[in-house]
């Protein structure tokens, strides 16, 4: 028999607890696993051996759907970096005190990053019982080794599904108007990109799509906004919320502070709301900026079938690894085809994940840097297919709590 | 037979095609029924005579199930204000010229003062062969006359939905942080009170919830957020846009410009971030503020049935009332029973609703003025049961366009 440990880390998404629910069903169907361990709050829970008994919590095919539609890390999420030796060894203390071979650990960079480290540390030591192995998440998309990110379908097809709503919107009044859109994305503009899905029904779409990828040009912009007022009355621009100019900073850097977090990233927002007070002064006409914030990571209610369904088997790869023995690799999906979209699951070195970040090429924007090509509208697409049956209750979505 | 003009006007709703729908519904089936004109971008499409033929825009039964799921006025809406009689002459002119007997107008209060005064110039000027009728809409739900109004429910669904999922994001660390989320309602709350009903699955929803209907007093509001940050890692609060303090002054008013709009209404936004470095400078935490922005009016995809069913009953009653020759009503929906939730759908004199305002009742508020009460769940509950069935097209949701 051997005992499972699964935990959570990173930001918020509405896939990650599809992930654990695969990492749980292919716990319960192998026939090989006794203790179905969730940590609270990650590697964090792990130091404080925070547990919840997943078998208690998870038992019926209701609660598993339930879990799926859950937005956010329902075994919670920390943002502890691990730096000392000292850590590590505490960890594996308390694998071995509970008896677990298999930690599972679902995230994001920073979450591969301690996978990456725990599994080295494991064999530095001789430690050949314990498997450590990584889900990946994140809505940024920008995970090498995957194709994609559980997390990111999702939240592209309630960035597209919002543009295309907004549009509409925008477009009810005779006057000029400049409506810009922030998307999430620091370094990597995929999130930003998928706004150009909005136009797969034959829509306009946003009329510029500014990726954090290119140079990002007060004048340049300025005359892109102008041209497109000159047809029409209300002109959507999307932008990534790290555009940032050729010298490497930040547009939000001219009102943000300069506060870090505990791994050293600014805290930066705001972009929108610099570039709406340059249309302002330099155009004049009406303008708003707007947001997508935490809702375009969390809005499961409006999650992509294929990302719910990808997320869950990357959860049982991740999961089947583990019970086989690997150690210091991440489940992956691999792309086969466009069209038909078909994928496999398949698992990758962890070393070739940690602390790499996955760009947007570029050839899959155009020469003109404000918009994306037919390359990334054929990679993205598939990902935000299909609709899930989502359990409402009063109105609302209903959600599981684990603790 | 008798020939019909229909527009739409004021700020986008999810409902508002909806309302269109069951106006054509009602033409097309009435039996008596000539030309279904549409008008683009409300009253101002009338003065400029811009019409569309909505027989042929709008013919199947599904074109009739996108318009109901598409946002925001299909056929446009303006922000004109009419202010000379002898723009009304000239609308009376126009209607005539296209030979129609029914006017009916789809609108919030600035419409509703519309169809109040051309109706009330065509019986001063003895014109007793046009018919005007408006037909309710804002998600401010701030119309007097009705029990709420089209496009509300669809609007407190999503902020319901949203705030549900924004707390599970919140929740997932342990670290004291504060959320500070604003909501549309310069004037109203209704909007900002549907946030509580995040709460009826057993979640804890907003810790706090503030509408612009009590004085907002900073130093209250900083102890009540240290209060709960005594017992809660993660603080979710509901503001409206439109909290000001006991002399009227508006919480936002710190950062805004005193611009107007063409109804003398000031351009308000950003209550959310001045309470965020209030947060940010007296408690010290992690503080985020979110804009829920055009988003809570336009997020068609997860629109209430109940709204969507009882908006297009209201334009089908409206359209009914015009070709019964009533004028200067608007339709209303009549609540009978909230469990079970029964309504009727009368016509009710527009003079009651022009320029008149319901705000939330005191004792739909809770003494401590941050929180709302049993009646006003009783009253919110009923308007967003129900969920429609989205058609979904490449992964987005299809809308219909008449022009």
């Amino acid at each position: 028999m051997k005992n499972i440990l699964v935990a959570q880390s990173g930001g918020p998404t509405a896939a990650i607890n599809a992930t654990l629910a695969g990492v749980i069903t292919c716990a319960y169907s192998s026939g090989i696993t006794g203790k179905v361990l969730g940590s609270c709050n990650g590697i964090q829970g792990v130091l404080e051996e925070r547990f919840v008994d997943l078998r208690d919590k998870v038992q019926s095919a209701q609660d598993m759907d339930l879990l799926c539609q859950t937005p956010a890390a329902a075994l919670g999420s920390c943002r502890l970096k691990l730096t000392e030796e000292q850590q590590y060894e505490q960890i594996v203390e308390v694998l071995r005190r509970n008896q677990i071979n298999c930690f599972i650990y679902i995230g994001g960079n920073d979450s591969m990053d301690t996978v990456h480290k725990l599994s080295a540390y494991c064999s530095e030591h001789g430690i050949d019982d314990i498997s450590v192995i990584g889900a990946p998440k994140t809505i940024d998309n920008d995970l090498m080794g995957t194709d994609h990110c559980p997390g990111f379908g999702s939240a592209a097809k309630y960035i597209s599904t919002t543009f295309s709503e907004l549009e509409r919107d925008c477009h009810v009044y005779t006057m000029k108007a400049v409506t810009i859109v922030e998307v999430m994305g620091r370094n990597a503009g995929w999130l930003t990109a998928a706004s150009a899905l909005a136009r797969l029904n034959g829509a306009k779409g946003p009329n510029l799509i500014y990726l954090c990828e290119t140079d990002f040009d007060n004048s340049k912009f300025i005359a892109d906004v102008k041209q497109e007022l000159e047809t029409c009355d209300s002109v959507v621009v999307a932008i990534s919320e790290g555009i940032k100019d050729k010298d490497g900073r930040y547009v939000s850097e001219q009102v943000q502070s300069s506060a870090v977090d505990n791994f050293g990233h600014s805290y930066i927002a705001g972009s929108a709301k610099v570039l709406e007070n340059l249309v302002r002064d330099e155009i004049g006409c009406k303008v708003r900026s707007i947001e997508l914030n935490l809702m375009q990571r969390c809005a499961a209610h409006i999650a992509s079938a294929v990302d719910i369904q990808e997320s869950k088997m990357l959860g049982m790869r991740a999961c089947q690894a583990a019970l086989e023995g690997e150690t210091g690799k991440m489940a992956a999906v691999i792309r086969k085809g466009d069209a038909p979209y078909t994928v496999t699951y398949e698992t990758v070195p962890v070393s070739q994940v940690a602390n790499a970040e996955k760009k947007v090429p570029a050839d899959f924007i155009t020469p003109d840097g404000h918009d994306v090509t037919e390359k990334m509208i054929n990679y993205l697409k598939p990902l935000i297919q299909g609709e899930n049956t989502v359990i409402y209750e009063n109105g609302i979505p209903k959600h599981l709590a684990l603790y």
